[in-house]
């Protein structure tokens, strides 16, 4: 079995090494404050103490950080992923960040005779925990498929996209989806609860047609109930919508949806703590717009 | 059985109107180009000359025209609908019209010491074709159960919304969900695409994660291969949305991404024959915006 390296335990990779570490690989982990190793160590992984041994130590080295900086520097920086890699590794990047910077580090990592795959996720901490993730993969296809039962491990439906790049930007265009979706919900509760109608049954009947998206299933019933706690974060989306603005900046794209559910994103973080909620509550930005609380 | 009256047999009340004949019941229809009715007629169903001949022949007399205006003309006109009332005698307006209006039509209804309910529909002429609409219904509730077992030959989803006007504002709220919906999935196939993305796989990737919509299934892949014939014409929904914008003022409710899907149907509009083009052609309104197809 091949040896993997997992850099970044967070809410997303914490479980996610847990669950490769639970189907046999052996495993060697880094993270910036060690004690989140921890559990993993017990359960028979190594502790390194840099990512340069990490990447010494293994075939496949799995990043999953915050941003593109944030890869940048373990990939890089010193000590970096990069100072252990050598012909025939392959580095497989989980974070979501910017297709365009993916493809550069790429370059760099093919520079060391190594593959460098980005294979970003949708599913949140929820599927991260339930290993139930959606893998977005790009890169050189036949390092996919040596990677895909760890994947598997991870997530349950796993997609080779394209080349370098092509996980991040299908994982964009996904999160540009989603969003719309989400805002679409908030303006249509607020007009069916002016007019009096009971939410939780507005949702049961537009599930059934034409209106029916995963956001409505997840976050409208949330909505209804005022829990504006995180499956997915504010601060998180913030950062994604970054990413997907200079995509789309740089495509010379105009996207005014996008546009305008950046702008809801930023009104949600005006209120204390707002950027910890989640995205559902850009309704609460909708709601004070108003006057109106649903 | 009780005696039906269908007024209105257009691309979606004419299947409808089938439907209800073939469940046996007894049925008087008008419209207003008699070439409509004759195959309803052939059927067994009685062509009237006018609406007030429908309603004084029926128990339950079912509307589905075009507007809000139209419904007021078939109903309060000259030789309309109420001419024909009397106790006990109920009216169905399965149009997508004003909730406010229909307070008001089923207050005049009432005067003449009958019930009039609003039931309008979602699933298009595919829906009514294969009898498979949703129903969303306002209005008193004693009135709706007698209705059920006819609104049953038409639909799978028939749900009682509430008082008058509570079928009309679920109407809208489904639309507003919708709209937003198929706005986002326009800017991410967009950007998918300038990126190099296999649109295809791109929608099945995103259509098994939080992105997932009924837009998406339905309308994700005849963007791709550029269809922009009709599910929901492009008109008919400029229609829906001036109603969805009159209440959203009346009720002094911001919303912007309502707004901004209104602009897109007053693009997509703007091109030769672009109003009967279905709602995906919202997608063409933004390729031009930034001289880009997907």
């Amino acid at each position: 079995m091949e040896r993997i390296g997992f850099i970044g335990l967070g809410i997303m990779g914490k479980p996610m090494a847990g669950h490769i570490l639970k189907a046999g690989y052996p495993m060697y982990v880094y993270n910036r404050s060690k004690e989140k190793a921890a559990e993993l160590v017990e359960g028979g992984a190594v502790s390194a103490s840099t990512p340069a041994e990490v990447a010494k130590a293994c075939d496949i080295i799995i990043t999953i950080v915050s941003d593109t900086p944030d890869v940048e520097a373990v990939l890089f920086g010193e000590n970096g992923v990069a100072e252990g890699l050598s012909p025939g590794k392959i580095v497989v990047d989980m974070s979501t960040i910017s297709a365009d910077a993916t493809r550069g580090f790429a370059k760099r990592v093919a520079e060391k005779g190594a593959t460098m795959l980005d294979a970003p996720v949708s599913g949140g901490d929820i599927g991260a925990i339930n290993a139930k993730l959606t893998i977005m993969v790009g890169g050189d296809e036949s390092a996919f498929n040596k990677c895909v039962p760890v994947f598997q491990t991870m997530g349950t439906k796993i997609t080779y996209m394209g080349p370098s790049g092509a996980g991040q930007a299908t994982k964009m265009a996904n999160q540009v989806m989603v969003v719309s979706c989400l805002a679409g919900i908030c303006e249509g509760l607020m007009l069916a609860s002016k007019e009096g109608i009971d939410l939780n049954s507005l949702i049961d009947v537009v599930s059934g047609g034409a209106g029916a998206s995963a956001q409505l299933t997840l976050n409208g019933p949330k909505m209804a109930r005022r829990d504006f706690s995180p499956g997915f974060m504010i601060d998180l989306a913030v950062k994604d919508f970054g990413i997907v603005q200079q995509a789309q900046k740089s495509h010379k794209l105009a996207a005014p949806f996008t546009a305008l559910a950046v702008q809801l994103f930023a009104a949600a973080q005006s209120e204390e703590g707002g950027g910890k909620l989640g995205t559902q509550a850009i309704l609460k930005a909708l709601e004070r717009m108003s006057n109106y609380q649903i």
